[in-house]
C-alpha cells in the first residue's frame, strides 16, 4: 500500500478531489490523505457536489492541517503532492517526512466568484486531476516490474 | 498486489515452502502460487510437517502441473522464480507470460534417503529462501520510491 499525501493551501477544493480521485482509481493500492497548510476549517460544497456528480462517495472530508500528518502517530508518507497554483504565487506547503514529492500545479477552482462559473472550474480541475492520476497508475503498473527486477537483482548480489 | 509463481520439478517439496514463505512474510503485497513441471501428486509430508514446526499454515497444498498457470484463466505473473538445482542438472521449467524472471537454485531436500537427514536438509531449505525471501521484500520496499519517482516523472514528460 503506498500512502500519498496531497497538499495544498485550504485543503477545501483541489486536495479534496485528487485525495478522493486517488482513494477511488488506486483500486487497493494507494492509501490517500489530504491536508493544507492554511485549513479553511470546511470543504468547499462545490468540491463535495462534483464528487457526487462524478460518482464518489463525498463523505468524511475534511479541511485539516498538515500538522496532523507532521507528529509520531502519523502514516508514514511514500508521497506528497502538492497542488497549489505556482502561477499564482501562492505559497506551496512543504511536509514532513522523506517521500517521493511531485509538484501538480492547478488555478483554484474556489477562487471565481460566480457559481455557475465556479462549478464549471471544479469540473475542469477534476478531470485534470483524473487524467494525471490515471496516466501515474499506468505508469506505476508498469514500474511494478522494475520495481521487482531492481529487488531481484539486489538479492543476486547477495550471499545466501 | 504482485502475484509470484514458484516452480520446480516434483512441486512437492521447494516450491510448496517458497510459497508459504512468500504469502505468510509478503504481508499482503504479496500472492504466491506454486507449480511443477512433472509434479508428484502430492505434496513432501516433511515439506508440510516443516511449516508446522515454524507456525506456518500447511493446509490446502496441493503438487500440480504448471499447465495451470498457462491458460486464459490463470492469474497475471509479476515474477517467476525457479528453486530447481541447476548443479544437479535438473531441467528448470520456463512458465508462460512476461513476468520478472529469477532462478534461485536450491538443492532437492526430498533426495535424501534417511528420515533424519531429510528433516534437516528442509529445515535447511526453509531457512535458505526465508533468508532470500525477506531479503527481497526489504529490497522491494525501497523499490517503492523508485518505482514511484519513475512514475512522476514519466507524468511529467506529458501534457496534461
Amino acid at each position: 500500500m503506498l500512502n500519498i499525501l496531497v497538499l495544498c493551501t485550504g485543503n477545501s477544493a483541489r486536495s479534496i478531489l485528487a485525495e478522493a480521485l486517488l482513494n477511488a482509481r488506486g483500486d487497493g493500492r494507494i492509501r490517500a490523505f489530504s491536508a493544507g497548510s492554511s485549513p479553511t476549517g470546511t470543504p468547499n460544497p462545490l468540491a463535495l457536489e462534483t464528487l457526487v456528480a462524478n460518482d464518489l462517495p463525498s463523505d468524511g472530508y475534511r479541511s485539516k492541517s498538515w500538522d496532523e500528518f507532521a507528529g509520531p502517530d502519523a502514516p508514514e508518507l511514500d508521497a506528497v503532492i502538492t497542488v497549489c497554483d505556482s502561477a499564482a504565487a501562492e505559497v506551496c506547503p512543504v511536509g514532513p517526512g522523506a517521500p517521493v514529492r511531485a509538484h501538480w500545479g492547478l488555478p483554484d477552482p474556489a477562487d471565481i466568484e460566480t457559481v455557475d462559473a465556479a462549478r464549471k472550474a471544479f469540473a475542469d480541475t477534476f478531470r485534470a486531476l483524473d487524467a494525471r492520476i490515471l496516466a501515474l497508475l499506468a505508469a506505476l503498473q508498469g514500474s511494478d516490474h522494475v520495481a521487482l527486477q531492481s529487488a531481484f537483482d539486489q538479492i543476486k548480489l547477495q550471499d545466501f
